[in-house]
C-alpha cells in the first residue's frame, strides 16, 4: 500500500516536470519572439512554466507550492531558458514551435490532471474540479500571453486546446467516482486531452465562432 | 430573528446573482468584439463575472470562493455564454451595449456592496473595505479589458464608474456604523452607485484630466 | 534587545514607505503618459505601489496585508496620486522620470529585502526567497505596465533591473546564513541592489539579448 503511494507521488512528480519542461519552453520562445532581453524571456518562462499551477494553489489555499516543496524545479527551469537562450537560434523556431505541439499536448493534458487531482482530494464539487483542471493547464500560458502584451492564444486561435483539457478533466472525475486507481484516471485524463488535441491539429478542426 | 438572517442571505445570493449576470453579459460582449473563439468568449465572461469577487475572497482569504459554495453558478454562466454566442448578432450590439449600461450600474453597486460587507464582518478598517468593494465592483472588468488586451474602460473613458462604487462603499460603511440593518445599507449603496453612475451617464460627467 | 526590535521594525517601516511613494510616483507618470483619466491614474499608482507587496503576501499567505495594518499608507498614496495629478505638468514628466531613477532604484533594493527577509522568517528554501525578493521589486512595475497595456519595462528595456534586485536577494541571504545583524543585511541588500542599478544606468550595460 506505502509502495503504490510512493508510486502516485513519484509518477505526480514526472508529470509536473515533463509538463513543466514544456511550457517553460513556449515561454521561452514566446519571449524571444516578442524580442524581450534575458531577463525577460526566463521571467516569460517561469510564468509560463509555473503560472498554472501556482494560481491553482492560490484558488485551492495549498501552501507550500509545488516549486517550494521541490526547489530544484525552479533550478531546473532557470538552467533550461540560459541554455535555449544559448543555443536556439532565429532559424531554428519555426521547427521548434511544430515539434513543441506534442510535448505542449501532453503537458496539458498532465496539468490538467494535477488540478483535478488536487480539487478532487479537497472534495470540492465535480465541476469546480474540472475548472481547477482547466486553470492548471491553461493559465500558464494564458499568463505568458498577458505579460508579451497579446490576446491569449488559447482564446483565439480557434483551434480547440482548453475543450480538450475540459474533456479530459470529466473523464477524470468519472474514473475518481468509479473508484478507478489513480494512474489509470491519470492516463486516460492525459490521453483523452492529448488524443484531442493531437486529432484537433491534425484534422484541422476549427471552434465555432461568434455569428456576425 | 432567524428569519432575518435568512433574508439577509437570500438577498445577498440574489444579489450577487442579478451583478454576477450583467457582468458575464459585458465579458461576452467584449469578447465578440475583439472576435476570440468560443472558449475565448466564455472565458472573458467567466473572468468578468467571477474576477471581481474571487479576486475579494483571495485578498480576504475566505474559502470556499462563493462559486465553490453555489456551483449552479457556474452552470448558469456558461449556459448564458452559450445562449450569448448562439442568439445574439452583430447587428444587436449596439442596442445591448446601451440596455446593458443599467444592470451594469446595478451590478457595479451590488458587487461593492457584497465587498465592503465582507470585510466589514472580519473587522477590517473602513478604508480598506471601502477599497475592497472598489475590487470586487471594478476588477472583474478590468481583468475582461487585460485579457482582451485592452486598457480598461474602467481607467480611460473619462466617465465616473469606479468613482460611484468608491462613493457607495463610505455610505455602506456608514450605515454599517450608526447600526442599521443590513438591508438597508445594502439598498443605500447600490442606490447611490446605481444613481451616480446614471446621472454621469445622463449628464455626461467628465472625470478631471492630466493637465498637459 | 527589545529597542533592537523596534529600531529593526521600525526601519522596516520607513524603508517600505520611502519604497511606495518611488513605485506610486512612477505608477502616476506611466498612467499619465497613456493618457488615463482621474481614476485610472490612481489605480496604476496604486498598483505599482502596493501590487509587489501585495502579491508577495498572497503568495507567502501572509494576512493582514501591510497596507491594512498600517491604512496610513492608503490615504498617503491616494493624496500622492492627487498631489501629482494637480501640480505636475507635462514638462515636468522628462526630467521627474530622470529624478525618478534613484529613489526607484532605492524602493527596488528596499522591497526585494523586505521580499527576502519574509520569506527566511517562514523558513523557506533560499532560492524561494530570492525568487520572492524579486517578485516584491519587480512585480508592481510589471502589473503597472500590464494594466497600461505594455510590455514591462522590466522585460524588455535590455538594461539590468530585476538581475540587481536577484545578485542584491542573495547577498541578504547570505548574510542571513551568516547570523549578521538584521540592519547589516538590509543596508548591504539596498546597496548592491541600488549600486548595481546605478553602475548599470551610468555605464549603459545591456543585458544579452536572444541570438538571431
Amino acid at each position: 500500500m506505502q509502495s503504490v503511494q510512493f508510486w502516485g507521488e513519484t509518477l505526480r512528480l514526472l508529470v509536473e516536470l515533463a509538463a513543466t519542461v514544456a511550457f517553460a519552453l513556449s515561454g521561452v520562445m514566446e519571449g524571444a519572439r516578442k524580442r524581450l532581453d534575458a531577463v525577460g524571456v526566463c521571467v516569460v518562462g517561469f510564468l509560463a512554466a509555473f503560472g498554472g499551477g501556482t494560481l491553482r494553489d492560490l484558488l485551492l489555499d495549498q501552501r507550500p507550492f509545488f516549486w517550494v516543496r521541490h526547489v530544484e524545479m525552479l533550478w531546473g527551469v532557470l538552467a533550461l531558458c540560459v541554455l535555449a537562450m544559448v543555443f536556439m537560434r532565429g532559424r531554428h523556431f519555426a521547427p521548434t514551435a511544430k515539434a513543441m505541439q506534442w510535448p505542449d499536448a501532453l503537458g496539458l493534458g498532465l496539468f490538467a490532471a494535477t488540478g483535478v487531482h488536487q480539487a478532487l482530494v479537497l472534495e470540492l464539487p465535480a465541476v469546480v474540479a474540472v475548472l481547477m483542471g482547466l486553470i492548471t493547464g491553461v493559465f500558464g500560458g494564458v499568463l505568458r500571453d498577458v505579460v508579451c502584451n497579446e490576446i491569449p492564444t488559447a482564446f483565439h486561435d480557434h483551434r480547440p486546446y482548453a475543450v480538450c483539457a475540459f474533456a479530459g478533466g470529466w473523464v477524470y472525475v468519472a474514473l475518481w467516482h468509479l473508484q478507478a486507481p489513480g494512474w489509470v484516471a491519470l492516463v486516460a485524463c492525459v490521453g483523452v486531452t492529448a488524443g484531442m488535441r493531437g486529432l484537433a491539429l491534425w484534422r484541422n478542426w476549427q471552434l465555432p465562432a461568434w455569428r456576425h
